[in-house]
Order: structure tokens, then C-alpha cells, then sequence
């Protein structure tokens, strides 16, 4: 286990009908707020109506900006921060998925800054005060509502870049699972691949003695599968909901990553995908995933191992350890199909013609991060182009 | 899964030499600080030399309080509060195990209030403001350096009470695994038994379809076994004293026990015993834990299967669930055995002559609780004796 400096300052607040209580949570702070979020869904189930009557009722006025968009765009962020700024509001409320959530945290950002917020994400600059967001989640999948991160897409240059800073953590969020019920079928498969690649992201790593966290990786993870498969079946069963709910959480607040060394290639290779295809980014995730560890999984294969028996269930005393390693990635991969989840680039709807342009992008000394990418194995743009390649 | 409200303020700064830390992470909180300790290890190992030199180094005035003893002590408390009033002293530093930040979170109440400290533990008044805490850890066990407890003894009135409050989370916790390099081994099988207790109160529950957190306790559980086990053998390894290290903050920073009704009844009737036999707390569990499981068992039998098969690792195919799960109790019983400790009243050195005093104490309506404990069952006196005779 590697030395660590870890706090968590999310208040989370769960559970049925819990949204009523936005307004209560918010007075402490301000009267004043903006309230962000994405597009009718929202309104059409009557959670915004919840939200907004539950403001009145503690007299926060409200500001609105929706329309934010999957792989949230950078024009909008701009847009929420000059709001913040006509209307002198200090405090951003998103109600929505990981994208609602990223985009208040990229306006939170930028509201105190003097330049432009997209120097945050090119690393021009270091954080140094941001507003406080809260959230009303309605995807269990990013872990935004209680992460240090936020992923914003740049349309004009075609990048999306992450960027992460404790000042980010919401201050609190409600998490109310019966607001997962009408979630279509291929969102909640994205929103499962997503916090298990979260959680993946930490688990592979040539850190060793890591029991203790190990074994909570791996159990939430089989949670996170159990949980999935009942709701491929039982879309409404509040029950599995709430698992998911607060799995997705605990994937990204990294309780999950402490004392680790941790690779997220995977993202990385991924961000690259939807800031060109617009991919969802659970399924861009669903396809890589399986060829990074097809690729990787010889630099540690005791790791591989361990996942394949303790995680995916593969009879442990095959005496092959490749074997059983590449039997755990196989059944990972078959989970995702079983999902629904595209698990090639052409069920992607990706194609040949833009694959290097996207490995350079992605790591190497032309790429936006100037060095290689993950840490199992470290990837030059090579070795994305071959993943892109494995995954085609 | 229940609603529930959570966050954990407390920062944990993990690893070797972190205590060098101390004084960096005070001074934006004060320059002059309450330095509490034990005993005379703390000097020996050089610990506390470490800390008051990076206390001086950062420029951090302190006032010593040491001579905290297990089952701490209201008189050293109310000594504490007269020293931080008389200094003006707005913080403090514990150096300790569990008694020591426990009796600096009584200190850390008693300064602001009027009355007497020991109010807060009869209940008479809750608690509005307590000074700042922190802890450098010295022994895996209370999991108070991250929790919202302080268990304090009046000696007077022979009684052993605790108080929950979220405003006792230590604002930080330094955590240097080898600083346990010498603990005796009967201290960490008493840390064991303790860590363990905390998260079985948690587990053993009637809410359903908890298993996320299930898994969770399941495998810090396992954990912590399997760590216990290599430290009696090899006192001087980093890695396991390194996961019980943070098994133990885990176990009662209630991470384990949100979305859940939670038992507590084995806390309760131990601190009987400790607050009149002065015993130690992870003894008097070792003693009560088996005996307790054995009274309520059928109140909740699949719930005593799934321990006994993920956790004790009972054959869950005997198609006979009352022996699945009396042999994962006998199980549990054995494993603390293995690690030296008492696991009958005898063993601990207590007859038969108050054990209807400590019942009568522990729950009734003569008790100081006024009314039953525990939640799997609820516990009325008579209830409380049966189970101290059957571990007798």
C-alpha cells in the first residue's frame, strides 16, 4: 500500500423522495442560485418541478440554464459563467446526469477566474477557488456528484479534456433512486460500464499488498453486475436502483483508489473517441476496455488473474494462469454484450479513417498530455493505435 | 436499502512518516494546541518527540495533557477543559489509541459548554460546538480517529457511556502503520475484536437488500482476519499492520453502516463490564460477540448463514442453515481464541456476583438507557443476563 492524503467532503443525502429536501440543504448557503440541468426529461418526470417548488418553499430564488448536452460542451459552460457573473449567483445547483454535473462544476471554475475556463483542462493554470455545486443526480453512472472531476468538450477544437481538483466535490447531493426508473435500457448499460471503469481504472495496478481495497473493488463490482442483470429484467426495482445509485458513487469518490497506483488509460483512450464520434462514453468504455486488457494484462498477470477468479467468477485452478486471465477479460466482455453495449469499434459506428489521428491524440509527445498514457503498461500512440486496432 | 444522510469530514493522512506532518497541517487551523497522550509508549517509541518537533518546526505553541488510561477517565477530561480555558486554547492534537482521542473529544465538548462535560453523556443536553480535533493514531482499534464517538468512564458513578455527534470527526487523522510495530500482541487481538465489533453491529441487520454494504463488511471482514493472522506471526510487517490500519477507520467511520438499521447491543453490554471490571474493551467483546450471536441468530437466520458462508467460510451447501450458522459462529469464536483472547466471562475474570447489576444497567426501564437495546432483538435486562451467563 502506498502512502495517501484522502478526504471526502460530499454530504450525501439517499433515498426515496429525498429531492424535497433541496431547499432545506441550500438555505445554509445562499438565496441565490443557478440551476442547471440538461434536457426535457428532467421536466417531464416532475423531479425539476420538485426541485424548483422545494427552492421556493425556502425562498431561494433560481436562475435556469438547461440544455446541456451528452459530452457537455464548453460554448454552454461559458455561457452558465457569464450568467453567475450578470446575476451575481455563487452557488450551482445541477440537476442531472454526469454531464449536468461536469458542465456546473466547469461554470463553478470559471465564475472567479479572469481568463478564459478551458485554460483549466489545457493545465495552463492551477485551481485556486471555485463556487460550491450541489447536485440532484439522475443517472447513476459518472460518480460526478461526489468525484474531484469534470470531462468538457471543446467543439471547436474537438477535444475533451478532464480536470480535477478536491475544490470540485460537491458540497452535496441527492441521490433518489426511484429517478432511475425511467432511464432507458442503454443508459443504464453505459451508466454500468462506466462506474465499473471507474472502478477498474483504480483495481489494475502493479502496486502490491493491496488487499484491503482490492476486495472492496471487487465487491462492489460484483454488485454493480448483480445489480445490472436484475434490471435487464425489472427496470423499476427501486432495490437494484439504489445499489447502482450508491455503487457509482463509491466508484469514483475514490474510496476505491486510495494507496494505488492507478492507470486510467482506458479513459483516456476513450475521451478521444466521443470528442470526435460523440460516443457515449459508457459505450466507448465497453469497447476499449476488454482490448486494453487484452493488450495489458501480461505486464501483471497475477492482477488479471485475481479479477478473472475473484471478480468474474472463473474457476481459479485451471493451472493456466493465461488461460484464466483471458477467461475473465472474455466473460467481462460478454457482460457488456449481454448489456447491450456495442463491443466493437464498428458497433460503434467507427471506422478506420480517423483511428491514428486519434492514438496522437491520445498519448505520445504530439498529444495533449505530451507523454504516455496509463501506468500498468505505459502507452505510446502506438499502443492506442493498436488497442484501437484489437477493439475494431 | 434505507434512506440515508452521510459525509465523513475527516482528512487521513496514510503512511510512513506522515507524523512529520503534523505541525504543516495544524498551522492553518492555530498556533497553540491541547497535546494529549497516553502513557509512557508514546515517549519511548519517540513518537511524540516526532510530533512536538514538527509542532515546532511549523511554530505550533502546545500544552502537554498526557496520562490517558484505556476506559478513559471523566476526571483527566474535566482537567483537560479547565487547561484549555486557562490557555485559551482553541485545538487538539491526540497522541493515542482510542482512549486518548476519545477523551480529547470529551475535552474538545467540555471547553465551550457552561455546564458539565458529562452532560453530553447522560443525554441531558446536545451537543452545538466542540473545538477542533486531531489524531495521530497509535493503535488500529476504536476507529475513533474518523468517527463521531467518545466513550468516556465516570469513575464516580461507575459508568461507561458514550456520545455520537458529527462535530466529534477529527479534522484530520495521521495514520503511520509503523507506529504498531510494537504494540503487544494482546493489544492488537484486543484492536481486532474491537474493529470487527464495529462492523458487525452494522452488519447483522433485518433491513433487506443491502447488499452493496454487505459485500463491503463481507470482505474488510476477511481482511481483517487474514491481516490479524499474519501479525502473529511477524509483528513487524508493514503491509497487514498497514490494512488494519485502515480496516479500523473504515469499520466506524459508518461507511459500512448507512442504508441500514444498525444493533449495537455487544457495545452496549460491554461497556458494562469494562465500566465496572476495567477490562478491555476488545476482550469484553471477544467475550459477548459469540454468546450475543448465539441468543439472536434465529431472530435473522439467512442473515447468519451469509456471514457464516462469506465470511467464516462455512460450506453454505449443508441444506441445514441452523448448523451453517452455529459453525460460522463457533468459527468466529475460534478465530479470536487463535488470537489469545478470553472468550468466556471466566476467562476475563468475571463471576457471578454483578452480573444482574450490569444487565439491569445495560437495558430496562432502569436502565440509563430507559429502555431495551440492541435491534436484531431487542434486549430487555433479563435478556442481557442470559447472554452474560451463556458466555460464562
Amino acid at each position: 500500500m502506498l502512502n495517501f492524503d484522502y478526504q471526502n467532503k460530499t454530504r450525501i443525502i439517499f433515498g426515496r423522495g429525498e429531492q424535497g429536501r433541496v431547499g432545506e440543504l441550500i438555505r445554509p448557503h445562499t438565496d441565490s442560485i443557478l440551476l442547471h440541468y440538461g434536457g426535457e426529461s428532467a421536466k417531464k418526470s416532475g423531479l425539476l418541478d420538485q426541485v424548483t417548488s422545494s427552492l421556493r418553499a425556502s425562498g431561494i430564488e433560481y436562475f435556469e440554464l438547461g440544455g446541456v448536452k451528452p459530452n457537455p460542451r464548453l460554448a454552454l459552460v461559458r455561457e452558465g459563467v457569464a450568467m453567475c457573473r450578470g446575476e451575481g449567483i455563487g452557488f450551482i445547483l445541477a440537476v442531472g446526469g454526469g454531464s449536468v454535473i461536469d458542465s456546473a462544476k466547469a461554470i463553478a471554475m470559471g465564475v472567479p477566474y479572469n481568463g478564459d475556463v478551458w485554460d483549466f483542462y489545457e493545465k495552463k493554470i492551477g485551481l485556486e477557488c471555485a463556487l460550491p455545486v450541489a447536485a440532484v443526480l439522475t443517472i447513476p453512472a459518472s460518480g460526478s456528484e461526489s468525484s474531484v472531476s469534470s470531462v468538457i468538450t471543446n467543439e471547436d477544437k474537438g477535444l475533451k479534456l478532464g480536470y480535477n481538483h478536491e475544490l470540485l466535490r460537491p458540497v452535496f447531493s441527492v441521490i433518489n433512486p426511484e429517478c432511475f426508473f425511467t432511464l432507458p435500457a442503454e443508459q443504464m448499460a453505459c451508466g454500468v460500464c462506466d462506474m465499473m471503469s471507474h472502478i477498474l481504472e483504480r483495481y489494475f495496478t502493479k502496486t502490491t499488498r493491496t488487499d484491503l481495497i482490492d476486495g472492496l473493488c471487487e465487491s462492489v463490482l460484483r454488485t454493480v453486475m448483480r445489480s445490472a442483470r436484475v434490471l435487464l429484467r425489472e427496470p423499476g426495482n427501486y432495490d437494484s436502483w439504489a445499489e447502482l445509485g450508491y455503487a457509482g458513487t463509491l466508484a469514483h469518490n475514490n474510496l476505491l483508489g486510495v494507496g494505488r497506483a492507478q492507470d486510467w488509460a482506458c479513459h483516456g483512450m476513450e475521451h478521444e473517441l466521443s470528442a470526435i464520434y460523440d460516443v457515449p462514453h459508457g459505450a466507448g468504455l465497453a469497447v476499449l476496455t476488454p482490448s486494453w486488457m487484452r493488450y495489458v494484462y501480461r505486464e501483471n498477470l497475477p492482477m488479471f488473474v485475481q479479477f478473472a477468479v475473484n471478480v468474474m467468477g472463473v474457476d481459479g485452478s485451471l493451472r493456466d494462469f493465461e488461460a484464466v486471465a483471458s477467461e475473465g477479460i472474455d466473460r467481462l466482455e460478454a457482460f457488456f454484450a449481454e448489456l447491450g453495449l456495442p463491443v466493437t469499434m464498428r458497433g460503434l459506428g467507427i471506422g478506420e479513417d480517423k483511428l491514428e489521428l486519434m492514438a496522437k491524440r491520445a498519448a505520445g509527445p504530439d498529444s495533449h498530455r505530451k507523454t504516455t498514457l496509463g501506468a500498468i503498461k505505459k502507452l505510446g500512440w502506438e499502443d492506442v493505435l493498436n488497442i484501437y486496432r484489437l477493439a475494431r
